[in-house]
């Protein structure tokens, strides 16, 4: 009998889930509310809840199922613990036991945007590659980097960080890490909207920016019809994430660089201006370095939590 | 019976050879010159010979090895070819599979940097750590990146080229990689020299660097006296290394930082200057990363060969 994998993202809004065969393919989608309140003390019981539920209604029992593969906006020990992650009110939870105990199958946690690359690596963008650094675009800069076709967590499960890489030496801002500079700051959505708007309070240049809502989607859709001051907040970002993503790419070398998240709803044009100046500061051999938006959309992670227990689990690594 | 291996560490000047036993002991160390000349066409043969004259005097039998591990100065393909290695005038040498035949016994093949990295992992200033990023400091930037106890190749055999991260936007000479700003420009043992010419061309301001060689070795004892030019030169060649080594640290989150080569040799002042400024601008997790000497020196690369046999033919991994 084939065993069933559960991939589980827990976002600050919402819990998806993903019932997945034991060939890897989709087979039930659904999601809850996360319930934030009380240092998210009901987010654990909730998804227990609904697993049972949804397991039942389908006549699958607990040993049917290889496992969960779990993704949390946070920093996580390799022994699944969930050091901190703020959205969810979240301070040391043991996240993989609790969890564990409450659905009777093993349960494995990673942090979301590494989870997100394993889904993309494996089904997405990243399809037949080994190697990726995946980063997602959205209020603030997530990265989940594949290596040998494994996610790299890092020593202390800060691995592929790089929202918060210095890149600017004259931000006046502090960063939500504590330091000044750092990419999330300039090439994040809110960082797009923060050049935008910088630009547009430093001149009284006509833009098809002035008097509408500025957002990734509205800068990326004046530059494309050639709106000077939007070109150049497009550009600007393009060299703060081009740059950055040079650095990684001398460090890492990989086969593949996955944009996703908010941002890359824009399209191809986002590639182009990062692509741009990526080929101006990358170390000759990387030049060439395949970019890709991603394909999986919010899909990624509960793919990646299929993938943490059917790569591990069933071997079919 | 236990196997022996050897490791190899094949640089532009001279050939080095470690023997070690099944433990992982250095046995035996010899070294032969590397004869360059037409375009390196001796250097394996030289290789072959110098392995079975000495097997042979030691009633050693090729049998009794379980593989030669061997570092090239070059970019190396996963199945051993030597892409293009200048000092040795190499390009698309298939050296595993010829030394192979000619030593009579399996060859692995690495880049230098990365074998001298694992040497150090095992037996160096990483020993009982899982994940190192190493950098040497010469003529120009080496770099080796261990990951859960193996080399990170890359997919081009390209990864750990940090001597080619952009750091600089007003270098107007250009790096031997073709694009300028390198770190390998500023910040290796030549970049220091370079930051001591310009600041001793730049003004007349009395300093131990006047009339004396200009070196790692001078700046750092002037700087070790309180030289305030060599003081500035030091924290400029600092705050290049340090930074970029931030950037490193926020993609791959290592458990150490080791720093080797010629201007490694000055001591814990070089780690004192880097380590300044790597905190400036490293992401908060990652601040405490430990930052050591090299242990090896140019012992490293044997090491690491021997490794690279031993953690994969000897199962002690």
């Amino acid at each position: 009998m084939e065993k069933h994998c559960v991939g589980i993202d827990i976002g600050g809004t919402s819990v998806k889930f993903g019932l997945f065969d034991g060939k890897g393919t989709l087979r039930e989608k659904w999601s809850i509310p996360t319930r934030t309140e009380n240092g998210g003390a009901q987010i654990i019981p909730d998804i227990g809840a609904s697993l049972r539920e949804r397991l039942a209604g389908l006549e699958l029992k607990p040993e049917q199922l290889a496992g969960a593969g779990v993704g949390v906006p946070g920093q996580v020990s390799q022994e699944g613990e969930v050091l901190f992650a703020e959205n969810l009110g979240w301070y040391h939870v043991p996240l993989a036991r609790q969890l564990s105990s409450l659905a009777g199958m093993p349960v494995r946690v990673e942090n979301d945007a590494n989870l997100a690359a394993l889904g993309e690596i494996w089904k997405g963008s990243g399809a037949r590659c080994h190697s990726m650094i995946f980063v997602t675009l959205g209020t603030g800069i997530g990265c989940g980097i594949v290596v040998n076709g494994r996610i790299l967590s890092g020593a202390d499960g800060a691995a592929g960080e790089i929202g918060h890489m210095h890149v600017e030496d004259h931000m006046t801002e502090r960063c939500n890490c504590g330091k000044y500079g750092c990419l999330e700051q300039l090439a994040s959505g809110t960082g797009l909207r923060r050049l935008a708007e910088r630009a547009l309070a430093s001149s009284a240049e006509p833009s098809l920016l002035r008097g509408q809502e500025v957002s990734a989607k509205t800068i990326f859709e004046a530059a494309r019809e050639g709106d000077t001051l939007a070109v150049r907040v497009a550009d600007q970002f393009g060299e703060y994430l081009g740059k950055a993503l040079a650095s990684c790419t001398c460090v890492l070398n990989p086969e593949v660089v996955v944009i996703g998240g908010g941002v890359s709803k824009a399209g191809e044009i986002v590639l182009e201006y990062v692509r741009k100046h990526y080929r101006e500061y990358a170390y000759p051999p990387c030049e060439h370095t395949a970019f890709r938006l991603a394909a999986l959309g919010s899909r990624a992670g509960i793919y990646g939590g299929a993938r943490l227990i059917i790569g591990e689990e069933m071997g079919t690594d």
